[in-house]
């Protein structure tokens, strides 16, 4: 294709919300990394590593997690209905997936997984998660609530577009934070107003931290529509407790904020003395209604131990909601996707509704859930330590979620190299541990983070034979860095 | 949940561009049609009819017509690759499905359907597309030039999100027009410039027409970025003729506008004397390179013969852009959708590859397909001969895609009575239609129409046998309504 283009777009006539929108996950370091990966398919052995290990994206199938038995087979069997009823079958499929393909069939209109369905999604699955996430929380959930979407992307994007009209309107979000909410943000041409989270105390959040950036904001003449909170976080993988949750809620009751949770790691935890909450339960058990809070709670199936990226399922509830509003969220959902694709749908409604003691799938599915999260504990803890035993570098646990977020402390010359090379120090030092380890990583540039501090976001999900090496490679890659740089 | 909230999201406090978007195909009548059918569900025999029959969407599968066997088979694979090497395997699918879902896991990294792949699509499907549409045209196609998408409705919103900042940002569009755009171009905030269809020339499109609209935005100060051509056209059927097209694009390239080619129904071509061209196949036939023109040619698994709609596969070929541009483009598919959904990717690969002769498949895909293409035609032609049978009805062919536009000459007093219900006539008559009949049809007003003319879209989509039963409610239905209003 051509560079210099007569009648072709150019930068000049695009959209400039596009051209400033930032979106580091797959930013350069990415493409850089692709780039390598190719050459290193074409020229085996011309690099120090023999493959590229992806840890910048949550995206755990990649990297060679096995998805789960009993969701696959219930997806096939739905895409392929005709084969139910057939003796080959029996033999191949589980008696349970069976019957689960057979009763998602039976709640979609003409049993048709290749039509539209309503584009809140198919009410027979909103009904099983709406029973999920009451069974769940220990309150009753309205599947009119319900909003099925391809992913959590998609319903993050439909409330920034239903909240923002202009750069008047401002959306809390925490600092760090996964930039598909900046990028959304910047896109409908809203105002991100930040909020720290306190890195010496695990990535804490302070309502006083709140309430003070929620005023300067309000004097800069910006209506605050609403409040991004991460749990657990990403990329800090925090786990927030109960009475902090109680604050928060509290916080953006009496300023009218619309709660955004984005509660996609709602199953990964790794820690014994921590244990996911939903806004919803808090918000019920503080005893308010409706009438009194607005909360939009996010769920996919990209992330918990399933790691479905690919098949885009997901949902948000959207409690709080006028009947009129929700009839423009409905509009905008039309719009927006026609419907949330099918596999996506059942998908969501298998991961709140898996496989029951007594099922035939119970013990194997257990197996692989727990195995899965077992697992990831593992390599949290011991990316952790590593982290941690490497001078120049601390960082927090990851109690949950799917990242750690170390905080590298750079020495002033290598700030003033990076500066020389045109970039950002955590940049700098991401591609530099690139070119030598193969090893992806995004500088905590492309999250934000206090003034002068750098990190990295990197993921846990390598599968668990490959820690070690990685670990190795970090450490002997951050050492060789800092004699280079030392001031 | 309550309807009047103190702390709730009310209309006062979102985005107004979503107030003022409309989309007709989910509108008022169809939530009417929703309820209607569930209070036939309660109460069977309390209507004059025992169903709603939905000809307001092009919906294929909901209304009964099965999946394509083979590509769901290839889905179902895909979806479960652990049974791949079964015996029973061999027994239920078959061997070029089993061979294609193979090939199709070896080009999906680390095999896995359930990771994100690159959110422009995996390149080893791109590749397998754009084989597929230079066989079609006889003109090379680079994978590099796809963006597989979920569904043709997000590769148009992502281009809107490209080309509007403002709304002096002027998007041209044909009247009648498929709501996808109005919506998108609304939500977008931008200009919509309408361009009339003329439709006493079977919807003809006219470049004096294109130009006196063009000069008329251009003297309000509107920019006008690109035009949206429907072909074959939606919601009217027609197919344009080869020099039509050269003209549209002649006219494009000398106003250096981004020609936006809707080519969802390319498969559906029901007349003998018609044939589908693509934009790019008359573009490289005129001799024009990237450099001279943008185009960007839509495509979908939801049309066509095998109508998957809810997988959600669809794909966009965007050439004449720069490759900076290029990759904001990428950017974008990031934010909105991390990656488009897989089975919708691999659904798009097998539209554009289907089985070929001496494969295992090719006989009864053959016969799945021309079945349902001709009786579709056979659905078209009965529906257009019943509704020109009809005294106060006109309606042209459809030579193509999947709806009718009939032109309902409404009487004054019908007039009257619905600007006394405060209803436009056009949809004061689909709803009368709605509970007389079962029928869901979607007002022309949906879809802009010349001002003083009434029209309703209809959809070829009911089953072959149900159309005897249609015709003879919606002409009784009509006699019936003129005799009700005549002057």
């Amino acid at each position: 294709m051509s560079t210099t283009s007569s009648s072709a777009v150019t930068l000049a006539s695009i959209n400039p919300k596009v051209l400033k929108c930032e979106y580091a996950v797959c930013g350069e370091i990415v493409s850089h990394a692709q780039l390598l990966q190719e050459d290193l398919k074409a020229k085996p052995g011309s690099y120090s590593f023999d493959e590229i290990v992806y840890c910048n994206i949550g995206n755990p199938q990649s990297l060679g997690q096995p998805p789960v038995t009993f969701f696959r087979e219930v997806l096939a069997l739905c895409d392929h209905p005709s084969i139910l009823d057939r003796d080959e079958t029996h033999a191949l499929f589980s008696a349970d997936a069976i019957a689960r393909a057979t009763e998602i069939l039976d709640v979609i209109p003409a049993r048709a997984a290749g039509g539209y369905s309503s584009s809140q999604g198919t009410k027979g699955l909103r009904e099983v998660i709406a029973a999920g996430i009451a069974s769940r929380d220990g309150y009753p959930c309205n599947a009119d609530d319900i909003f099925l979407t391809d992913g959590a992307s998609s319903a993050v994007r439909m409330m920034m577009q239903l909240l923002i009209s202009s750069e008047k309107d401002g959306i809390m979000c925490p600092i760090p934070l996964c930039p598909l909410y900046s990028a959304s943000i910047a896109l409908q041409g809203g105002f991100l107003v930040p909020y720290c989270l306190d890195e010496t105390t695990g990535w804490g959040l302070e309502t006083s931290e709140l309430r003070k950036q929620f005023e300067d904001a309000h004097s800069k003449g910006i209506t605050v529509k609403a409040l991004v909170v991460i749990n657990p976080g990403n990329p800090t993988g925090q786990v927030l407790e109960e009475e902090n949750q109680r604050q928060i809620i509290e916080f953006c009751k009496k300023e009218s904020l619309v709660i955004l949770a984005d509660e996609v790691y709602q199953d990964n935890i790794y820690v014994e003395e921590k244990k996911f909450n939903s806004f919803k339960k808090i918000v019920r058990s503080m005893g308010f209604c409706d009438k009194d809070i607005s909360l939009v709670s996010f769920h996919s199936a990209s992330k918990g131990f399933y790691g479905e990226c690919g098949q885009r399922g997901g949902y948000m509830e959207a409690i709080g909601f006028s009947y009129a509003v929700r009839e423009h969220n409905y509009k905008l959902a039309c719009v927006n996707h026609c419907c949330p694709v099918m596999s996506g749908q059942i998908l969501a409604s298998l991961i709140m509704n898996p496989p029951k003691p007594g099922d035939e799938s119970y013990e194997s599915f257990s197996i692989e859930r727990d195995g899965i999260l077992s697992s990831l504990a593992r390599r949290a803890k011991a990316l952790e330590d590593a982290f941690n035993s490497i001078e120049g570098v601390t960082c927090n646990k990851a109690e949950g979620a799917m990242y750690l977020f170390p905080r590298i402390h750079l020495p002033k010359k290598a700030i003033e190299a990076a500066k020389a090379a045109n970039s950002l120090p955590d940049a700098f030092y991401a591609h530099r541990l690139l070119d030598a380890t193969g090893i992806v990583v995004v500088p905590g540039s492309g999250f934000g983070q206090v003034p002068g501090t750098w990190h990295v976001r990197c993921s846990i999900l390598p599968q668990e034979d490959k820690i070690p090496g990685i670990i190795s490679r970090f450490k002997a890659f951050h050492e060789s860095f800092m004699q280079e740089f030392q001031d």
